[in-house]
């Protein structure tokens, strides 16, 4: 839903280069409110309002925008104008940004940049976009550790305006090691005591993250110690970058999305769904779906080499979607359970047996439920009572088997160091398929024989 | 993986009641971590190590245990030792945990509480669990306007201990309605000039969220406006208090989890996975496998319907499960991409025509992939070139007519006012595996007649 409440007003402010009222209206709300009655404009007007902002005001609004809007005017407008602006976006959103442009725009505009700038958004576009360093930002809050309580505030206060966040200051040496950490709730805490050094409050005993480290890793830590940021250090222990907790977010979101298509055996997008090219969008699901469509060709081949007894009892057909459905609802449902428990970090390996004979359990009553209403509905299909006993047997034993391997395989793919989400679906799928139809066979040739 | 590198040393401080030493690792180390080191402890050896804290000190180790050790050691000890711990949990939590004992229990402690404390679990209690007010804290830190910097600073470091975040200063008025928002940046950054009032410096135009608000809604503004915290409103605009970053980070883990296991069928499930009784875990997943059951029920009768092709043709049986699959895999790749998509708020009702066109785009080059793959391999079984193409032909058709059906379903059902999650799966597995069945008879019969 666009905002358009405030519409008209800006564009006639805008024809009436009423600027007072420009002004006003940039700065009167919350940056993420203004950039939100501003969706309605079009990119033009937009970026006309938003020249009407103070530069570090400019680039909160802007970072409020979609991406698609923010790669539009980084794109179009005149060079020294964006170079203004990209001067003052957080150093981590930067650097993602610039990534997305075409190298000859980002060479018009990285010269206009001041050196220390350039030379910033040089080194984080060396690390790995899924790494600790490719999350991290430079602007921290560090300080020396002979800094007293009164001096470290009066510090803050000068950098604060520079800083994503200045709730945790980094106390390092002059080798810039990180040598512990104040929160800004001890030094507030500590007002009243406003000679005690840093060193003395410092707690030592810091989470890191290293600057090459997975960033499923980093948000774990984060998570576990409800930290705000989490310091990025590189393997000599020295201060690079903070990872600010909505970056965390954001990791968090993309990690369980990720597994929610893994699980649909889809491989994971880079890119929004929307905006992934067909040809990108098709390989990624094309690759599974081939897999899967290999297992599935097995089925044919393993129901042809029971052409006897299918032609014999042709109503035995009739049941087999729906046995290799019941099967591999039951596998995926157990495989769902288990991958997102496993992801949340509820199952560990040791936990198996545990899990398999609680599967077990719920299968057995799942599959007594279904096999009872099968057996109705065989009753009155199936010719004799024996061939209509084929369907409750073969189903229970399929919804068993379903729930076990959907259990099983993603807590041995992920000992094996496999990526379970990825791994387990189609593997149940075709598992069981082909389980199903050879039970089902079998049970039928020892009923009716 | 258990940290045990302390245990030995742990477990020998306990047996020498050596006082200085089990003090000095109660507060030597992050919370988390000293809780980390205590995992390899039984629950009473932990509990002993608890009570060399100081209270503020214990109640945070506490917070980094398991829920399942939290709830044994307030289950099990003396009651005045559990009520001191008690008192100092943050006041979330503290109702969450309370929430899962016997009541006989909580009858137990709360009386040793003072009365505050027993009037704010109360009223908490009285809050939705899924809703603002059952994630948020009461424990904020409120002031008038008219304070100034240097007054709000040492008002701040005086009630600092007891606050969950000290990061935004609410400014409310006698009525205690909220009039405006002071950071501890802005703060920070005014130390040269003492004497503003927080009135002057305070932004008016919160972000709030209303008490009785689904919680991923609140999520929802959390992160679209990068918030640490987000206050908790009335509908008279009176503060109760607040909820933080941290659950909010929990929020948006349960409600992607949830996603992933709606789009396999499982209702959410209340609990952990390991936990969760065994017959509450049958009935979430049981009621979506029969409906999916009798989905599959009608592809029998369908089947039965076209018993005189299936007896003339006995081969089509063999490619039976193939198409259905094909067509049930496919679906639920685009249904799953859709749903997740809808989640992150990157696809909406208006963006219908542009997905379906891409699905159609992305199904056609999928379809005529897997169409030779299988066309190849009829021509190996099918006794005639007309029965091979029968297979190629209804694979397209029914990958296509599964994509379409998955990505449109979950749409419409949001539309609706339903869960797109919940309902489109199943939906999407019952229409596809029959209209394929429908598919591939009606192309055998106009190919081979």
């Amino acid at each position: 839903m666009v905002n358009t409440l405030f519409l008209p007003e800006l564009r006639e402010m805008l024809a009436e280069h009423n600027q007072a009222e420009l002004i006003e209206f940039c700065n009167a709300l919350n940056p993420g409110r203004t950039a939100e009655f501003m969706e309605g404009l079009s990119n033009e007007e937009a970026w006309e309002v938003l020249q009407y902002a103070a530069p570090s005001r400019r680039s909160e609004i802007f970072g409020y925008f979609e991406e698609e809007r923010q790669l539009a005017m980084l794109y179009k407008h005149d060079p020294s104008q964006v170079a203004e602006l990209v001067e003052e976006i957080p150093a981590d959103d930067r650097v993602d940004l610039l990534q997305e442009l075409p190298s000859e725009r980002v060479n018009q505009i990285l010269p206009l940049l001041p050196l220390s700038d350039r030379r910033n958004i040089q080194r984080l576009r060396a690390y790995q976009e899924e790494t600790a360093g490719g999350l991290m930002t430079t602007e921290v809050a560090k300080l020396g550790q002979k800094l007293t309580v009164r001096e470290a505030l009066d510090e803050l206060g000068r950098q604060a305006s520079e800083l994503e966040t200045i709730y945790y200051l980094y106390v390092v040496d002059e080798d810039n090691m990180l040598r512990g950490i104040v929160s800004t709730r001890q030094l507030v805490s500590s007002l009243n005591k406003p000679n005690r050094t840093l060193g003395e409050m410092m707690e030592s005993d810091v989470v890191v993250a290293l600057v090459t480290e997975d960033q499923e890793s980093v948000a774990e830590k984060v998570e576990r110690y409800n930290l705000l940021a989490i310091p990025v250090v590189d393997s000599g222990r020295r201060l690079l970058g903070i990872i600010t907790h909505d970056d965390v977010i954001d990791v968090v979101r993309e990690e369980l999305t990720e597994d929610a298509h893994r699980i649909a055996a889809v491989a994971p997008l880079e890119d929004d769904f929307l905006r992934i090219g067909l040809y990108t969008l098709s390989w990624k699901r094309g690759l599974w779906l081939t897999i899967l469509f290999f297992a599935a060709l097995l089925t044919a081949f393993t129901l042809r080499q029971y052409e006897a007894e299918l032609e014999a009892y042709a109503w035995l057909v009739w049941f087999i979607p729906l046995i290799i459905s019941a099967g591999g609802n039951s596998g995926s449902q157990s495989a769902t359970l288990v991958i997102t428990a496993m992801t949340s970090g509820e199952v560990k390996f040791h936990d198996l047996p545990k899990v398999l004979v609680r599967e077990l359990a719920v299968s057995f009553m799942l599959g007594s439920f279904l096999a009872l209403i099968g057996f109705l509905v065989a009753l009155f299909i199936a010719p004799s009572l024996e061939g209509a006993l084929i369907i409750p047997i073969t189903l229970l034993s399929v919804i068993i088997c379903g729930c076990m391997c959907g259990a099983l395989l993603p807590i041995l793919f992920k000992r094996a160091g496999l990526d379970p989400a990825l791994m387990s679906n189609p593997f149940v799928a075709g598992i069981v398929d082909i389980l199903g139809i050879v039970i089902y066979i079998n049970v039928a040739r020892a009923l009716l024989s």
